[in-house]
């Protein structure tokens, strides 16, 4: 796991409790879960406590509650909303106080349950290039259609013509809001779902805490995952997820932030998508101010020239961007 | 009230259980209340139960929950967010089902507490013509500046030069989404922060049911409002506001809708703009088409020439458009 | 046309060239006109030259040329872009410079041409309730309807059920822009395919001169029109419109703005619909402050309290929205 | 120059008419261009006229003409609009009629003039985290800052601590519209100001024809650029680059497209931002269906997992975005 190595540089292990030290391994299997979350806020009960350091392996559902076993499955006979993109947790961290960061470190993401595994699909009124509840237009939806997708560990095989790496990430990730609950499809300041292909393994993502004990959400696993998700739904699976958790106390963030071997991220959820990406941007800027020593519009202006943009998503309740910088421009 | 007359034949009336009958009169005072919110959601603690066709004193406090007495009291120092914009409620409705509309007619609003009741205010990065939390910028924030503003029963005492009338409206009115719990500043499909001038004294507004009892939270009473409410903030007050609850059932509608004399109204919350309108739109053509005998395409090239359109506000997390027509063009 | 009573007291009248004093009067005929314009411009050959004070009357076609003659007429076959809305001009306007405001005060609207003169119709991705060639969809496209509407002088005849007032205005009015010539279905800062209801007799639209001459272009006459022309089209109409043009010298102002006989209102054009509803609020502030003595944050807030908002269209390449306030509000 | 051979395996080389031929060598130098254009249309007077398969080399000047030669020199003061961003051309195209493509590929480029040669500067009320003209603010602008850069043909000298990569290409690029004459600032359906950091050297650009002879403008050469170009401003350089031209006979596409060695990518240039990328993705999904043999809604759901999304700017009127697929996935 090379790409793990890095790790020990991260602001996670500079600056976490834990010191880079790694604690308890714990497990939060489906039985454990037992019920899973759609909306992510201070009023569900805790399923696991654990502490600075310590690992998690975790039993993923799919977004649709893994209720899709075959193409004749119609999501919208079997799912009702706001019953989608079920979440484990909420896990509290302990020692976590509003004002500080949560980091997650995705240390390994594996599919799992029977084949086929992968689910993709149309979903009539949802996704960019069809009306929607919200761009509400009169034409007729685009047709239901499911596709099953075989998901093995180094591939997914699309079609028998095209298979795309395995290049799995979480999409939905979330520490609980302060008092509103917020549904798992829509992301916001909070992170939620975020649909960022970055968020996959060997990166690390740090979370605003708001409530005692953070309250951390996880799910909507991906086997890979476009820019956009321009259709509405990746390669939803069941996954087998290992993070593991610190905190860095009074680390006060507003929006998420994500870490990976060679570059920093800001990331901003909101529509229209310019303001989102604006938001990133702009978090971006303060986050180079605040520990990296720059002037803001030196900043700004240096971003113009070698800033990275990332669309998460554009068809969720909210959009995602994520504004980064390779690290080797911030010396 | 010569304005009340024509609810005897509206909607509410003609549709609802208690058939036009007026039932109990219920009072909810600050103290009966004790306990505001500032998240719409089924995890609060109900603070009365009526039956439909009751009426209720309601006795809402301002957005900024009284604490800007004086011009000198900063919106950024007395008020953290989210606790802005108090809600009374959840009042439950005997009999409320999933898939029922509420009714709700605001028979009466008076302004109510010490002069100058009335507040406005330029908050930092809060409005449509700033940079704000969510269209992100660099620019240094406009000044913070308190307003308060006479308001009797008839007049609003903006300057010396300029009086406008009292047109008060109710700017939040909601019932309880199913699982969500969504900012009292947040509108959405379940009511929420509108902020729609019409919604005042005289007009039935129709909300979806979507937990049992409905739950019905209501606050941020305005004295006057424009279109828009550019700077905001309206003219906050509180008021003392009698509604009459009744229960049209199985009429299961998707968003808000409003009714008045010679106008009916749907209303859309989201971002852009252009999306609220086509939502608010779109639901009025499945009134026209539902209830009124329209074919959709009729209908849609009708509005084309009278529909009309009022902007609630574009300030807050999501924007709000209502969209009318002409009980006399629905024959 | 106790309407036109008010313009003694106009802007226009008060700051004009003409003071007041109206000058020759004009014809614009068909066949003056000879070749109409798709393409609003500093380009093409002028065909009338006026002095302030100048009334002329012109013939319009309607947007589609006159070519849908029936309702077997599709627009899709009968029109190709770009040659849809034809505009008479350019109308030079002896004196204009760059820097002027050019005053229309339009003075009468009739319609013309043989039964039934209005069109609306249904146009294959085109609309606010349909994907479109901007909000690019796969869904399937509306159908493709006509109907021909009869329009006389008082009543616009929509169905047996249904009559509406004829309410006509001018949909697309403009100077040219300094060196760009922008297609005539969009509206910008020098006009353009604005499609406001107010634009109608008795109200005097202020265009910025851009280029000397001023080069005045008017077309797309509507029989009436709802707030945002929803489905795309209003009722079109050939028409007689008879305007009456002044120079208010060394009045710049960057976007149009409309004089009625008790408001004000300045125009805003662009995506998504907040920035046009900004860019109107800010010109209009911009205005009460140059002309009205008021202090702009003053008027901001203010506006808050009694602005009115005109959504135009939320159809056409960019959106248009005019922001107004009663003058009784600007002592 | 390696990035240039695949280009024999092109769709340029494919099916153009020059059939991989190279033709005549032509230069456009300052002194033959002479008169810069500001606006991209059908109205000015060809400079040059050129063979399918002919190159061209062509001195560029940067956006601001080159009047900022030091820090001390304000655009707002050097600049007037709409005198922004010169375009060399039109260069006619031998045989180019409406409904061809015209390929250009970018063989190379040198950067020139004086040193510091590179420019970039924050300019008031334009950029991405800041009020603009048409995201109408109060807000006082951010400081007007100049920023001269060392740009050679390997290295952008952005400071002391940071160097970037010169990484060149051009952000303006058009063929003429039918009948409108656009500024050059804005991106659309023709190409323009799209400020895309893959039109550089090695790959190539198509444009759709859409009048005779294709009148090709071109300019806007940038040293590097970030996505998005937040601050509005990229490393902008006067530049000697190098194209070659051919045309496609009767493939009509409707906006731009591009291709390089391992990917092909649609374009789409409007406001807000989600319909740009939504346009891109249709254009994207409509070349996979024609030319590559995909079903629509298979290539819809296949680039939810694999599609690429490219910000070229969100500062110009309208933003341009680009949808990409690695041409490993078109077997």
């Amino acid at each position: 796991m090379g790409y793990n190595n890095w790790v020990s540089q991260s602001i996670m292990n500079r600056r976490g409790s834990a010191a880079g030290k790694t604690g308890k391994m714990h497990t939060l299997t489906e039985e454990q879960q037992a019920e899973f979350h759609f909306t992510i806020g201070p009023y569900s009960k805790p399923v696991l406590s654990v502490a600075p350091g310590d690992r998690i392996v975790i039993d993923t559902r799919d977004a649709f509650s893994g209720r899709i076993k075959t193409e004749a499955d119609k999501p919208s006979e079997k799912i009702r909303l706001p019953f989608a993109n079920p979440q484990n947790g909420p896990i509290m961290i302990e020692g976590a106080e509003p004002g500080d960061a949560l980091a997650v470190h995705i240390e390994d993401m594996v599919p799992r349950g029977e084949q086929p595994r992968g689910t993709c699909a149309l979903i009539p009124e949802f996704g960019a290039l069809t009306g929607t509840y919200y761009t509400a237009t009169l034409n007729q939806p685009l047709p239901e259609i499911v596709r099953k997708v075989l998901v093995d560990e180094t591939t997914v095989h699309w079609s028998d013509k095209v298979k795309l790496p395995y290049k799995p990430h979480i999409g939905t990730l979330s520490c609980s809001p302060e008092i509103d609950s917020i549904s798992s499809l829509t992301p916001d300041n909070h992170g939620g779902n975020m649909d960022l292909p970055d968020m996959g393994p060997g990166t690390v993502t740090y979370l605003p805490v708001r409530v005692p004990g953070a309250r951390l959400f996880i799910g909507d696993a991906h086997a890979c995952q476009g820019d956009g998700e321009v259709c509405g739904v990746a390669v939803e699976h069941a996954s087998t997820t290992t993070i593991r958790v610190d905190l860095v106390k009074r680390w006060t963030i507003e929006w998420p932030r994500l870490e990976a071997e060679d570059f920093i991220m800001a990331i901003g959820s909101t529509r229209p998508l310019e303001d989102a990406t604006r938001i990133a941007y702009r978090e971006l800027i303060r986050w180079m101010v605040a520990d990296y020593g720059y002037e803001q519009f030196d900043a700004y202006m240096m971003l113009s020239q070698c800033g990275r943009v990332r669309l998460g998503n554009f068809v969720d309740p909210k959009y995602t961007v994520g504004a980064g910088i390779l690290k080797k421009y911030l010396p």
